[in-house]
């Protein structure tokens, strides 16, 4: 039972955590491992971190009496711009000090298994893909909406990278050419408007534009705490300020999604980050706009969901990615 | 010599012209044809034209010695929402009375060859990637720009199809939303900023603003007759309004363009249709904005240039949608 095919493992290396998990090729849970990725002391550190929740997971295995030839490699997912050919990290802004990091090559010198880099939300995609909101299903957007939009796009079951591994910049698409500026530099992406750290910025604004709203009292003046969580939260209990920011926020996003269902045309649109909490307050309005701004033809039958794998996405998708470039997925 | 591997019929069904080739899996042309589609006169008559041209490509092929087992398939491109699994033409916009058309049913009963549908952009894409622009490219975008704005995407070497063939709807991208109203009911695409159509649209409403311009003195007073390859020209020779139109063409196709980059990350952007006629004059600006709109990390490298195959690229990639489906390309 337990030996019936190869095992692998995947990691989710995140600026302040850093997760593993050990699964076999049929999507069975063996082993987790969760521990700080220390970041801010350095690459050498998280490197480290790496290598240790790996070997904490290969413990496992051995404690299970898996043989070590049975675990056919280690996934990682990671963020920031990657070569997932050559296993090089060339930046990763939550990173300090990744530049230009032969990760694959220094994680075989140190583990003696095969090595596999994926990008974090190509492998949250993978993830969904393979067990998750999108197992039924291979032709999926998956879009991650936190302080920044990133996102992930599956196509007839596989990952698209793109010719250099930079496909799916979701955030960084022009929604409004001229309009408000994307921390990388160029004005009107969709992370401007949609992004938590927008939601914010545009609710501020109208705070210190005199605007009344609930979160004041909520805050108890300490602006600085406000959070998208806390608008979407006040904008359930009816305030008009926040259900504005919603409305607004739904409708940005349902243009950008339009966008990637008149380009892709998939049959699924998941939606993962810490935004999707609001539930379906945002889900509706975000399916509506959605609607309404793609061709007829593409949106007809494309499902708008949550992602299910939570946490897991990463960690899962990591070693859906080492199963899919062994060929057994 | 002839004979060294199969062959192909390609297709390519317009709402005026109607044109086959006869080539082999080397790309070698061994025949061609070209006649009216007769739309006007309904489905049959089309139907019949197809039928002639294809028959004719047959002749062609008996006159030439290759036995027609040696002649793989037709592959037709056709515009419109279609179905390229089941062959099925949905609707045609300049194909009156075409809907859900059993195309390929229709023909392999006339024919009796395997019959394959494509999408017309698609075709174009599929036949600039074999042997035009993109032939040592895996992985490009083509942008039609013609009265509408239509595209291809070719994905390690595989046409973009979607889930239900309707990916790749370029000129409906939204890069202004709230902004000018598409013939497809939304604001802010693509198309409503940069088609041909719009930038006639753009030029007429300056005129009638009172601008002054050259194209009032070619056009003697009738300006039903202005066309974006006349206000280009005008660009050529310095008119002041028809060099502002042509660079704010290039900025929006540029931001369309930065969009698909960000997305796909493509080795190569295509550009083909009327407007490409203008030559370095807008592809020059195109570039540039491209160059502003997109991520550093997904523009560097990629080469944005006109089409090489001119109004054979229809033919030729129906021919090569043949050779795909057979598994010889």
């Amino acid at each position: 039972m337990r030996r019936t095919s190869g095992y692998v493992i995947g990691v989710d290396l995140g600026g302040t955590n850093l997760r593993s998990i050990l699964m076999d090729g049929k999507a069975r849970v063996w082993g987790r491992d969760s521990r700080e990725s220390l970041a801010s002391q350095g690459k050498e550190a998280t490197i480290d971190q790496i290598v240790s929740s790996v070997r904490a997971m290969l413990e496992e295995a051995g404690s299970m009496d898996i043989p070590h030839p049975s675990i056919s490699g280690v996934g990682v997912g990671c963020p920031g711009p990657l070569n997932t050919k050559e296993g090089i990290v060339y930046f990763a802004p939550n990173l300090s000090g990744w530049e230009n990091v032969p990760l694959v090559r220094i994680l075989r010198d140190k583990i003696q298994l095969p090595i596999f880099l994926e990008n974090d939300a190509n492998a949250a995609a993978l993830g969904e893909w393979w067990i998750g909101a999108g197992r039924d299903v291979d032709d999926l957007v998956l879009l991650t909406l936190g302080t920044g939009i990133g996102g992930g796009v599956i196509i007839q079951g596989e990952v698209l990278h793109g010719a250099w591994d930079t496909a799916a910049e979701i955030g960084h698409m022009i929604i409004h050419e001229g309009g408000l500026l994307c921390k990388c530099g160029v004005r009107g992406h969709l992370e401007a408007y949609a992004s938590a750290t927008a939601v914010v910025a545009r609710t501020l604004a109208a705070i210190k534009q005199g605007r009344r709203t609930i979160l004041k009292e909520w805050l108890g003046g300490k602006l600085d705490n406000l959070s998208s969580e806390l608008i979407f939260r006040a904008a359930g209990e009816e305030d008009e300020l926040s259900s504005e920011i919603l409305e607004e926020t739904a409708r940005f996003l349902g243009i950008g999604i339009a966008n990637l269902v008149n380009l892709f045309n998939p049959r699924l649109v998941i939606l993962t980050g810490g935004m999707i909490q609001a539930g379906p307050l945002l889900l509706e309005p975000v399916r509506k706009y959605a609607r309404e701004y793609s061709l007829k033809a593409s949106i007809r039958g494309v499902r708008i969901v949550p992602a299910k794998l939570g946490a897991d996405s990463g960690t899962i998708g990591a070693a859906a990615a080492v199963l899919k470039r062994k060929g057994l997925l």
